[in-house]
């Protein structure tokens, strides 16, 4: 870890602090209205699927996404709340043992290991309905209007057209690896559709006109490629101690990423172009997307 | 099979073949706006978990619920197909080797079986997903407000409060049997919570005041304990080629159900008594209920 932590970090990490203290708060034991009652076990396992230390880097998207649009900051950690909820199930079921089957996430054991196979499945599950739970609740003081567009949203990007369609994708290239094409298609999916969710979520928290939702959906778009780019730089030259989980399994499993494909120099070099697209095209915003343009940077120089 | 097909059961079917077309066009292969692209396999393997021929009762009480306040049939339609993925999704996973481990359901290999464990979980976790995009689709024509309550009822229904946390109850129970009251909550949830859902739609859809809504849902309760005491007697009275599935494996697992806990006289007697009662909430609603009250007698008295 490095000892200096710059402004932007701070930043990141105190939000890190409010996601995942809303995040306990809403995984309390108290059954919500029409909730019959929450199963102690199972909601542990939900705790331990979403409560796990991870950097919040979605929620943090939609926080300042919302932020620059002037979109209610309340409402968006909510939002941000139920992206996590669906991100962590997403790693739940992604760990178990007929998918990726991983013992560890970010030095901890898997749910299925800390808990159980089954557990595992209705903890994901669970998790994956409680976002739209999140949204859809009164207590999200959003318009219907921009509920229905975030439930649509998260929805397309989340379900067989986004990501649990690129897991499937995923499975499929370890039979036989996909070309530059399918890599790019793949990684959109699996990756890139949740990042572009929370960087086209604040627009809509916000009320933003359709120019500004389509500008941060590409936005979106572009840091999910970094961010795809930059793991699979980092799961070629980390180890397992600064990843928290296993180092060069990519690899082993014959996965087809696109630094195998293209080379390090090349992935370096096209991190900075993307990096350079990103900020671009925010830069309509001036300095109000100072953040974001940061956040570009660190999803692609961040070293776990 | 018998012979004779009653005008309940008629309407019954015309309104699965409905639900099967469109849930078919709802799968099709086209990828709607905002997803990228429908992966073929994980497709095929949410349609075999979708459309196998089942009698379609929960999309039937939501048109049905829904036409007795003067709802739209078209959206109902559609919330049906909804609830149908979500209510697919679950016996996808609850199929599982690593939950109840079921090789047939109604006669056909399960998703899991078909195709393999990984494809079943991501299978179930897209129609979970689908449910919740179906509904906010802009194709659903209902208003932002009905929408909205919708999805948040639903995710309730569905979630660790309802169906997901029933089912963990329900893991729990082959371990240590529940007493009567641990049953009574525990098939609310696993079961109860979705027809309950499927009867309360019907009042969002048509905007129906909170009184009706209330009562629809005290109905949806005990039409959904009808159905589950009529499954458990199923189960100890019926064959494997009646039911096209195992029979008898709650007792062979030592699952506790009401019928084993209280008798097979008493079982047949409270469901007389839950048809009475069911039927006496709804005689408010004069002649305009006859369905509905026909479709709780059917459950009860079902032989498959």
């Amino acid at each position: 870890m490095n000892a200096q932590v710059t402004p932007f970090e701070t930043k990141l990490l105190a939000s890190a602090r409010q996601t995942g203290t809303l995040l306990m708060e809403l995984l309390s034991a108290e059954p919500r209205p029409q909730e019959i009652t929450r199963p102690a076990r199972l909601l542990d396992a939900m705790r331990h699927g979403a409560l796990n230390g991870g950097k919040r880097l979605r929620p943090f998207l939609v926080v300042e996404s919302a932020a620059l649009f002037g979109g209610d900051s309340a409402a968006a950690l909510r939002v941000g709340c139920a992206l996590e909820c669906l991100h962590s199930y997403s790693l739940v079921h992604d760990d178990l043992p007929a998918m990726d089957d991983d013992d560890l996430r970010r030095g901890q054991p898997t749910v299925h290991i800390a808990y159980d196979e089954a557990t595992a499945i209705l903890a994901g599950d669970s998790l994956l309905t409680y976002a739209f739970d999140i949204i859809a609740d009164p207590e999200t003081d959003l318009t219907d209007r921009a509920k229905t567009e975030l439930v649509l949203a998260l929805s397309r990007a989340a379900g067989i057209g986004g990501m649990a369609g690129g897991q499937a994708f995923d499975l499929a290239a370890e039979k036989q690896a996909p070309d530059e094409a399918g890599i790019i298609t793949l990684q959109a999916m699996k990756t890139g559709a949740l990042i572009r969710f929370a960087c086209e979520a604040g627009t809509i928290i916000a009320g933003a006109p359709a120019a500004d939702r389509d500008r941060m959906r590409r936005f979106g778009e572009i840091v999910g490629r970094a961010f795809q780019l930059a793991d699979d730089l980092l799961d070629l030259t980390s180890d397992a101690a600064t990843l928290g989980k296993a180092a060069g399994k990519d690899a082993a499993r014959g996965k087809g990423t696109l630094v195998a494909l293209k080379g390090q120099a090349w992935a370096e070099e096209e991190l900075d172009r993307l990096v350079g697209e990103a900020t671009a095209l925010i830069a309509v915003y001036g300095d109000k997307a100072q953040t974001l343009t940061e956040a570009a940077r660190f999803v692609a120089n961040r070293k776990s």
